[in-house]
């Protein structure tokens, strides 16, 4: 698609026609995005303006936005002139009414939209929806067509664009950096993506970082800073800066038409010379562009005899009061009249050929680009079938495996099955292994462009998993990736997600918002593995201890979040082969990585986890359709100390029914009309009973159990163990200990809430103190845990009856 | 303290004499750091190593420790060389076992924990304790002697030490920086903390980055980019950066003495400089080192034939399995005599005077130098009379005021009645102003140290707000200079304070941890304002949406955290007022910015905020002894709109007795026995009834109230309307709707529960529908909310009965 001779074609300057249209463009792009910041009605302006023309409520941001159009007018002219394949990342995703302007201008907007016509109504509509109740929000949310970023959030738009250009090799990814966002951690972390793009296989990221000098009301770091420190920063990062710096609009024009064509050769230079195979061995230093202009560009001087253009009081909305203020409604008048819309606008009101014909076609428009619809693109993963990756479990508790290296071994399979397809990508801060996820390691590599030294291990140029010590460069890569049609994996320490809680909140909004936008096809899920989980971070203590980020995602909207907690391997390759099939969703995965037992075959996880949540008979005793109690458990590590906990009962109470069911899918808990994996009243009475003690061993923290079931008719019965924020470096069991989920303490619990134990309640009580006294005796003793706990084994009766 | 002249005292070279004492301290504190890690017993290696000697689990980090103590050493030689201050962050604080190691060479471990003596007894117990049940973190945490940073979360070294250093002039805070950690997005951001720092008014941070090659099992990206790139990047972040790089113990001592001799003078010219007023007016170029080092630096070179020193294998503990594989025993063993102990230690176990006498005395160890336990140097703030700030409410609803403008009014008087003891700063993501805190500008000025042109509005070198668009560099910044022993307030939209959930949770654990550590002096504790809340975006929309950070903070210990919700100005003033005279406490204030209609004077706000909870006799109706129907609200917009609903009720039911109860501290809530400001149970029948409907209006997520509440008698009755994750561009009160919290959602919630309203149920119900129809109807004709909305008053009917 992109010919490398295509440079040659470009002009070494602006022909005269060329600079106007484009300015002309530019100009009906402001005019636009101004109309729908201000106006009401009198959208081109063939009366003099009155205030009822104007909104009553003045909403947006005018400040980015003339600088956004501009870039985009310049995109267009390269599109055009090469037959480039580009999408526009919009860091200043508040200058939303410009986003619309280009796509509107592009003509994608009314073709997405019918009712915004190119013409006098349209425009009408199109500017009174803007930010105004029923209409649409004031950022690049997923109604801006070519959107893959909403803009709200700072901090994200170059690791979303790097996501996108990963194994896109024809794609360009212009992202606009503005100097506000650029003072975030996430984005100055994200400049070093270029030491993970490979300039044979992926497509490119052209970032523009966008000086207008100011945030809300604040200069910017990187505006301030002196020119040879913000050059070798660029430099520092690995970039070759070029600059275009000046507010004459013409002067302007060709600076950027000349800069914008050095970038694209140079970027088709690097793509040649690697695709040729010559310097496909370092990493290359690829262009950036530094577009230095006003704040609020072409926008009033000054208003109220103080500083607007180039200065922050152009952030939102320069020209504010205007009902209290007449001048001001003449000075709105002069300001829109400025841009000449009788040279812009046909007497119909649609834009003239001229202005149009400067944007690309079809879908080189960057509103139009399928890249930005990903779901366009997507294509289901083949996936590997999972009886062949099963773990032979045999009889339950017959043996141990580690849970996240089946999951590895399963993957490893995915990797290998989309090989060709090229989409499929593993993230992750250093962490793929040490969540035991090694063995994708036979199958592929590290990506990783910077010298590979003879001794580096799983380091190569073309590798799937993706490693940086950062949760929101993963994160940001991944959501790109997964936005422009791909799949992909998240393997996180589960305390650290946390890191990323708030990109999360944002891409779950942006997903619940694209269900209600018919033209937005559908994308993969984000999938969290979060392993190294809180009962298993015996190296690292109480900063590595937080199973929290549950309790963030059931903040969002129940249409879009998933968590799973499988109890051993089967069950969590099961999930993963699931949520790998899933689509518009955030699935969380949370399974430990150490030698644990394993309880069910690949046949019954695979029924197990299509109910989410079930009754293990083999597991309860006594009557189990009418039990005196009901162990319920949630997790591996509360798994194991539930099954332990029946052992123990089935000695110190042998004629107790117990009936222990076990919970995959957390979401099953909620009531049906919560969520749609909920159970109905009928079907959580007939698990949890309507009025036996349930003793709950949850993973995470108590209440979210509470949180979760607090309409069920027993739950006034349910009493949780789980993470009461008690930890430090200490042995597996003794964490459990601490925070009251070990097989003790959960006898204890049923002691307590079984009437019929009361007669023996305070002597096996005591007997339970008593061993937790001698255990933490020993551990503190012996640096580890009592051998009856580390040899510890589930007496499978049945099966050995049965057998 | 610092004498300029001193730098004259350093030596070019080391002389032979100070480079034997320097190796010798530092081959000790690396023979302790794997005593800690390996060792049970032996620890002088005494007799040859046996199985039994070695620790049962092999805990602890060893890769970055040599490097850690080398720095330490070499630090301790300028201080003692220098007389200067300073202290050590410790980004690597899985470094743990190095930081212990060096404070115990200093002397200050023992002093702090008199068991673990400087003898062969205290080595052992030293060794034992550490990464074992019962005994110390594998981190920097609290434990450890002139630790403000745990980093067990990688990210925040940097911004805890600019906090440490502002207002701190005479205090050089050196502050290593791992190659992992700086691929983190919060540290990468924090190299700009430079653009804040005063030479004349603040200490200085000496940052060192250690590029010890490696992450867990990858290379990091700052020690394999070029080296001129490496140059470049630090010149970019507006540093002069000094180089320290080999292998070899003998030539990197020289070299480092050097380099740090260099910095220390570059530091002094600075400060001199400035304070001598000559160089005030510009940001000077700081020094930073980059010291470049192996990984696991003296440690096994080869371990079965793998590589091990200078790669990632040395990460943790490079030789492991011993109990299986006797050939690892006697290499420890070979690694551990390789640093000649008998040489380090006399017959007692003790240090030998040459190595211990390489450290500084007293207050200049860095492990003793009371700025890294800050509580010993805290002092209260001077703070205004409550009544000189007050908002004059008058009657109940008789007057609007913007509720964060008058606790910015409270704040001007904070920051000029401390104004000379400066030890207050306000942080924020450049949204002071836009969350109306403005009125502080009259005292102060944003902090800045690039060009201030004449346009510019509050900046100032000297300012005590410090605005960078980061929340992560913020809340590093404020939780550095509280460490430190000051007190701050974080100003910031309540949706992006997600953003540092993941900090959040460290300083809580951090506080929580210190309570166990009686030396540990209380420091002040963090405050939030969060502000342009979930109900007030009408900019913005849905991605500015998020009450969400409240449910994390509630996962923490019920000991750290506390919630406030006022309803009005004066409430908020109250809050302020308390939360600036606590301690070890993280304080959550969420208010709203706009004029708002006020409640209390301020002698009725005391008595409620002094209480956090409380009935409104005022604004209920009926015989508030026994209601028929309880109306809770918690936070501004649900107190506006539960006491509209209160008006509409009287006049839709008018026998209806309705009691409101205003929840300000939200922890009130919880049973006494999870929360220490939690109601008992008694009190808590006595406000919400045991069988009455409540309808509560919560600013947040509705379960949240239920987690709250759900042991409580009447919690079946208990109806939560709140935030609902639905939202976008629209006006306040459509926001309200949106969420089903506004008051015709409320009276139909009171119609729904109230039995005695049965019989007019339905009709009314209509009424209420057909309200909300009209309104959405107008919103979206005209943009706005209907002037019933707008103009509504509450109507003080007792006020006028007794007026």
């Amino acid at each position: 698609m992109s010919d490398p001779l295509s440079a040659s074609v470009a002009p070494e300057r602006l022909s005269q026609r060329e600079l106007h249209d484009i300015d002309a463009y530019w100009r009906a792009a402001n005019y636009l995005t101004i109309g729908q910041i201000y106006l009401m009605d009198n959208p081109l302006l063939r009366e003099p303006l009155r205030l009822d023309h104007v909104k009553p409520r003045l909403l947006g941001h005018w400040g980015t936005s003339p600088g956004l159009s501009f870039i985009y007018a310049h995109l267009n002219r390269v599109i055009r002139a090469r037959d480039e394949g580009v999408i526009y990342v919009c860091g200043p995703g508040h200058g939303g009414p410009a986003m619309v302007a280009n796509t509107y201008l592009e003509g994608t907007y009314s073709e997405l939209y019918p009712d915004i016509t190119l013409d006098e109504a349209g425009m009408r509509k199109l500017f009174r929806q803007f930010s105004f109740p029923g209409g649409i929000p004031s950022h690049a949310a997923p109604d801006v067509p070519g959107s893959i970023h909403e803009g709200g959030e700072l901090g994200y738009a170059l690791s979303h664009a790097f996501g996108a250009a990963f194994d896109n090799p024809d794609l360009i990814v212009a992202c606009v950096v503005g100097d506000g966002e650029a003072e975030t951690g996430p984005l100055a972390a994200a400049w070093h993506s270029n030491k993970f793009l490979n300039p044979a296989r992926d497509g490119a990221v052209l970032p523009i970082l966008h000086l207008n000098g100011y945030k809300i009301a604040n200069p910017t770091i990187l505006a301030r800073i002196p020119e040879d420190e913000l050059h070798a920063l660029f430099i520092g990062y690995g970039y070759e800066p070029l600059f275009v710096e000046g507010h004459d609009p013409s002067l302007m024009h060709e600076r950027m038409a000349v800069v914008l064509d050095q970038a694209m050769d140079k970027i088709h230079n690097i793509q040649n010379a690697a695709r040729g195979g010559s310097e496909h061995s370092s990493r290359p230093k690829w262009p950036m562009i530094v577009l230095r202009s006003p704040k609020g560009w072409t926008g009033p001087k000054e208003v109220d005899g103080l500083k607007t253009e180039g200065f922050w009081r152009s952030h939102q909305v320069p020209l504010s009061g205007i009902a209290e203020n007449p001048k001001h409604l003449k000075l709105l008048e002069e300001w829109l009249r400025s841009y000449r819309p009788e040279e812009l606008f046909d007497p119909t009101g649609a834009p003239f050929a001229s202005i149009r014909e400067t944007a690309p076609r079809g879908m080189r428009r960057m509103s139009a680009n399928p890249h930005a619809n990903g779901g366009l693109l997507r294509k289901s993963l083949d996936l590997p079938s999972l009886q062949d990756h099963a773990v032979v479990a045999g009889q339950p508790g017959s043996m141990k495996a580690e849970s996240t290296k089946a999951m590895g071994d399963f993957l490893r399979a995915v990797v290998k099955l989309n090989d060709v397809a090229k989409n499929f990508r593993i993230v992750g801060p250093d962490e793929t292994a040490s969540n035991r996820l090694q063995d994708v390691f036979q199958v592929t590599e590290r990506a990783w462009m910077e010298t590979i030294l003879p001794e580096d291990v799983h380091l190569g140029r073309d590798g799937r998993v993706m490693e940086i010590l950062s949760e929101h460069t993963c994160q940001g890569w991944l959501e790109g990736y997964l936005l422009t049609g791909r799949h992909g994996l998240f393997s996180c320490y589960e305390a650290f997600i946390h890191i990323v809680d708030s990109m999360f909140n944002q891409h779950a909004k942006w997903l619940d918002a694209c269900q209600d936008i018919p033209w937005r096809r559908p994308i993969s899920s984000l999938n969290y593995l979060l392993s190294s989980h809180v009962w298993h971070q015996e190296h690292n203590g109480f900063s590595h201890q937080d199973p929290g980020f549950i309790d963030v995602a059931l903040n969002k909207k129940a249409d879009i979040v998933r968590v799973y907690l499988p109890p051993d391997a089967n069950t969590l390759l099961c999930v993963t082969d699931h949520v790998l099939r899933t689509w518009n969703r955030i699935n969380i995965i949370v399974a430990g990585k150490p030698p644990s037992w394993q309880w069910l075959s690949m046949d019954k996880a695979v029924v197990h986890c299509r109910a989410g949540i079930g009754i293990w008979d083999w597991a309860s005793t006594g009557n189990v359709g009418e039990p005196d109690v009901v162990l319920a458990c949630a997790g591996d590590v509360p798994t194991l100390e539930t099954l332990a906990a029946v052992q123990l009962l089935k000695e110190l109470a042998p004629n107790l029914a117990i009936r222990v069911v076990n919970v995959v899918d957390l979401m099953t808990l909620q009531p049906k009309e919560h969520h749609p994996h909920g159970l109905s009243d009928k079907q959580f009475d007939a698990l949890f009973t309507t009025d036996k003690p349930v003793i709950f061993a949850y993973h995470g923290y108590p209440w979210t159990i509470h949180r979760l079931t607090y309409r069920r008719t027993n739950h006034n019965n349910i009493h949780v163990r789980g993470y009461n924020e008690e930890g430090t470096t200490t042995t597996p069991f003794d964490m459990t200990v601490l925070n009251g989920l070990d097989r003790y303490h959960i006898v204890h619990s049923v002691l307590d809430w079984v009437p019929e134990l009361k007669s023996i309640r305070v002597g096996l009580k005591q007997v339970m103190d008593s061993k937790l006294v001698e255990h933490r005796a020993y551990i503190r003793a012996h640096g580890q845990d009592m051998p009856e706990i580390r040899d510890w084994q589930w007496v499978d009766e049945r099966a050995s009856k049965s057998g």
